[in-house]
């Protein structure tokens, strides 16, 4: 990301990101904040906003903080991959699926590879990839009014970010098919009940009871803290690579069939109508 | 399966296998289910059966449903493997055990690799095989009078099904150990805390909620789905296959000690005598 | 362990180590059952106590006893690894970090093999190794006055026996980091909640109700169970010896730098002043 400082930052805080490019970075406490921030379009995530995200990560991975961040601005968390990504693409749908799995590739490896506590902080609701992702956080803490929804068959879709495998690994099959399959729209309760979420906090005290505990996680021996995730992500760094590869030569072909480009089409003139 | 259709079928409904074979077939609206039809021995599972079974699926596979779901006629859902495949087997206990291991081995490979979203409809108390085969399941809903026990330590017996790879990973060891070594019944409700049911239902309104939902799930893109599961299953396909293999092996060996034996004579006699 | 019986057994109780050791371990119906017997010290565990506890299970592995239980005497299950262990070390703080790798990876890996079921009956306070411990038991009973500790980041240190993997497998990322790396201790109810704990009785019935329990375990065909822990720890077996050593050399390292030589000592001259 370039460092240009944004001047509505808060007192102490060096932005970054420039506000108007869709992810926000600030350091302070020993935390890096990567914020979602395209609050008119939901947090939708474009293809600047992936790359945005990778060069995020990477700073974030050698800075002086002890743990990385990420939340959402306005009301929802992020509603998941612009599908404009797709219909508004110079080369066309091949074209559009190709760069997408290669961007989808290289972003949800920069998730594998991240060395220090990664925490989200779901302020809304989460949808897609914004879901999938949360497989890969180190905590999960949830506003009451939060709700995560995968609807990738009714788009005729399928999970990526490693959902095939961690969901399941977390939730069992029974649950993380009725998601990842079947689309179902669970409540923060539902997700902290299945293992996908850490804690649920009422939405008027969430962000102070969050950043409350996030402040003193902060604070712990960073060393330890890196290297006990360390061994935590070794013993299946191996197959999230190979469960990465595999959801994304799958996504790219599935792009370009008709069930999947009706489905992406219907639901963006459908928006585009609203 | 044969393709005799039954003179008792619901309108529309093509029965591939005639009622008294112990397993009923049908498809509509997307959806093959295959029914547990031996209500006067609670479901229990004969040879004959699990050979329809492994041959049900097959039909399934490339059918034209979209999912595809077992259920029990009766009030049970199935009590499991029929004791008296041992006891009535004609080449005596080592015959039986040699021919017990290809059968279900053959039997669990089959869910294995069965491709499209299969689902359990559990109307009732579940035992043995039925229950463990739940761990190969993407969706099990359950009315809140099943009950799910695997008494296996105490006929003898070792779990099969890969329950002593699937039950670990979705319960962990220790609620896995409980069912599968020390034959704790669980309630629907346990079993959905456990990860092991992905929805319970009164019975009251049982059967209208569940077939509404999947008559909507069946709705879905078909292959979205299937490819989604085969993403899902690819990453432990190989690993389940081994451990079918190792579980029959075992079985096999198990079927033919003493402890075993006397366990299974004792349990068929005492239900002779009832 | 010595085969001297302490006068103070109960009757018919074969004590074979005496009760001044730390470890006291006796075996009744078919129950060995393996004591933290430091009650002073909140069963601590020295290094004499690890070795102690290698040798009690070489031996219940092969007597004639059924299940094996581990469990605490007094207030406390166990406080976990005596940090005395280092500061009390002859060869100074790297002769006792290579001589605590050794014994740690010993230990655990007398757990990995150990060929019967294992139950923890959790009286209390759990920390540290002590709870890490539990995701290689078979089933772990709690009173709901156990606490479960592993606040190994203030401590700079790392996870050991496997939790690296184990509790991962069992709770999920989102809720094995809050414990292994934030330091977030459980209640008994939340502890079973994730999976870590099979049951949870009321302090006032726990002995009675755990013990009838274990008792009936107990009575079940011994090879059955022995069989059917083979077959779930097979599935395992070498990613849990690869998980131990990868552990134990991080902590040997670990052990060594300032960020955990200064935690340990600042710890132990708090504990020396109260």
């Amino acid at each position: 990301p370039s460092s240009e400082a944004s001047s509505q930052g808060e007192p102490g805080v060096h932005e970054k990101v420039p506000e108007s490019e869709g992810i926000v970075v600030t350091s302070e406490d020993g935390i890096t904040k990567i914020t979602f921030n395209r609050p008119t379009k939901k947090n939708a995530i474009t293809f600047q906003m992936y790359n945005q995200i990778i060069e995020a990560l990477k700073t974030a991975s050698t800075d002086n903080s002890a743990i990385t961040v990420f939340t959402g601005n306005g009301d929802y968390y992020s509603s998941g991959n612009d599908l404009t990504n797709f219909t508004s693409a110079a080369g066309g749908m091949e074209e559009a699926a190709k760069t997408g799995a290669v961007v989808l590739r290289n972003f949800v490896n920069s998730f594998i590879d991240f060395p220090k506590p990664l925490i989200a902080v779901v302020n809304g609701p989460a949808v897609g990839i914004s879901v999938t992702l949360l497989g890969m956080f180190d905590a999960v803490y949830a506003s009451d009014k939060a709700t995560f929804h995968t609807p990738f068959s009714s788009l005729g879709q399928t999970p990526e970010a490693c959902s095939s495998y961690t969901f399941p690994k977390i939730m069992g099959p029974a649950k993380a098919t009725e998601m990842l399959i079947f689309g179902k729209k669970l409540t923060a309760k539902e997700a902290w009940a299945q293992g996908l979420v850490t804690e649920v906090f009422p939405e008027s005290t969430f962000q102070q009871e969050v950043w409350t505990k996030l402040k003193r996680y902060a604070k712990l021996p960073p060393n330890a803290m890196r290297i006990s995730k360390e061994l935590i992500r070794k013993s299946e760094k191996e197959k999230l690579y190979a469960v990465n590869a595999e959801e994304c030569t799958t996504l790219q072909s599935k792009w370009l069939t008709e069930e999947c480009i009706n489905a992406i089409m219907s639901f963006v003139s459908r928006k585009a109508k609203l």
